[in-house]
């Protein structure tokens, strides 16, 4: 069973289209930690068959502002004010994994990493990491 | 008439299918410099209905890795090593635009950035700026 | 002749003991941008003889909050929240010089870049590139 | 007593006359982490009375940077090719500590992190998250 604050997080991961045209989908939701999961595919391509860098940092970026949404009130939107990544190695295989962790939470800005992760034939390679800062809007006093 | 530099960057841009995803196209190529445009549409918005700021990395890391492919040899390939994005408005509008330039080019590393600019009713702002490394690969010699 | 502007920046400057203990002087205070040389010698040297990453970095940084500074009133003061450099050419010469200036100004953000050169027998050569965020404090309403 | 690794860093860190005038110290040495301390003054104070984030960057970087070092053979140096820093609280205390690490080795670029800690009346806390890719130089094969 899906608790409160994972439905939370699914209602506006829902309505981002993005997520949705990347076939992601949300794999964990617990306080200050968030992880998005999403298949390797031709869609998601570079020129040479791996996963476009893109795709790495836009799991990484959302997986990085779930994991600070979760620690305001459900009013209050997070945006991506930076963010960024180093790629470590080849995104190959079937499908991506992103954990976004809160390294220092504020009312003002939050700092986030993300390591994601390639799973190839069940293996877990960290390929990128991730480093920004999320800022929450419309934060009631 | 499309010159044999842009036919090159446009092999190499058909075979990406993300940018397919997106319904990027390559807008210019010279030297040293590469525009790339793609629609903003329900398919790339993110919860508050804009463009997902990996939309933005997305078009712009592209545009910085051909303007430095633009400088080597066509057997040469280049990889993003790392890559950071300021987000400095909502990606609103109809378009965005990226265009990435090569701040010092090298055989080890290249410099790049990368200012990506959102098209809204013939305006254009500027929504995002990027600053990352490219290393060629399958360099000769 | 100083202006107001200069002297009010220059006022900070004068307060911050790392800046004197690099040497470091104010070469330059417009609206949005603000210029800091300083000399390259044997007390900033890293284990190859050049300016240490962390002088162009400390430079660079205090170049571009001070960019930011200019733009708001003289009650308010900016703290750094990230910032990015990329080392491109080894600090090597008799002076460096410092050019930050405000991308996108902001209440809440202010997104800065800097530019730090090398000055070398008369020739000026960009050692590094920077870009982050500054964030105001201190703010009245 | 210590061991020869520890000595190899130590010979290098000895000549940074940047790390001299910080009054910084080599605090631990293992392989692909290593540890720097110094001492928060008004030497390297910022206009707010806290440790400039010059300070913070500079020993983050060398910690970073060394610990690469320790992952080549002596002939090897390593220079930074990009570092990214969030700042997350101010540098505020008696002394400053940055523990360096190696998150992806490699020939041509070492991606590497970096914690920066502020030691106040005993109390250890975190004020800087960094991350940055260093690059090996004088490899011989």
């Amino acid at each position: 069973m899906k608790d409160e604050l994972f439905q939370r997080i699914q209602d506006s991961f829902a309505r981002q289209g993005f997520m949705n045209t990347l076939k992601a989908r949300l794999a964990d939701v617990t306080e200050g930690q968030v992880s998005i999961a999403a298949p390797i595919s031709e869609a998601v391509s570079q020129q040479h068959g791996f996963a476009h860098a893109g795709i790495a940092f836009s799991i990484g970026d959302s997986a990085a502002g779930y994991s600070a949404l979760t620690l305001f009130d459900p009013e209050v939107e997070v945006v991506t004010a930076e963010m960024k990544v180093n790629l470590v190695s080849p995104a190959k295989g079937q499908s991506l994994l992103a954990v976004g962790k809160v390294i220092k939470p504020g009312r003002r800005l939050c700092v986030v990493t993300a390591d994601v992760f390639a799973i190839d034939n069940g293996e877990q390679k960290l390929i990128a990491v991730m480093q920004g800062t999320m800022v929450p809007v419309g934060y009631r006093g």
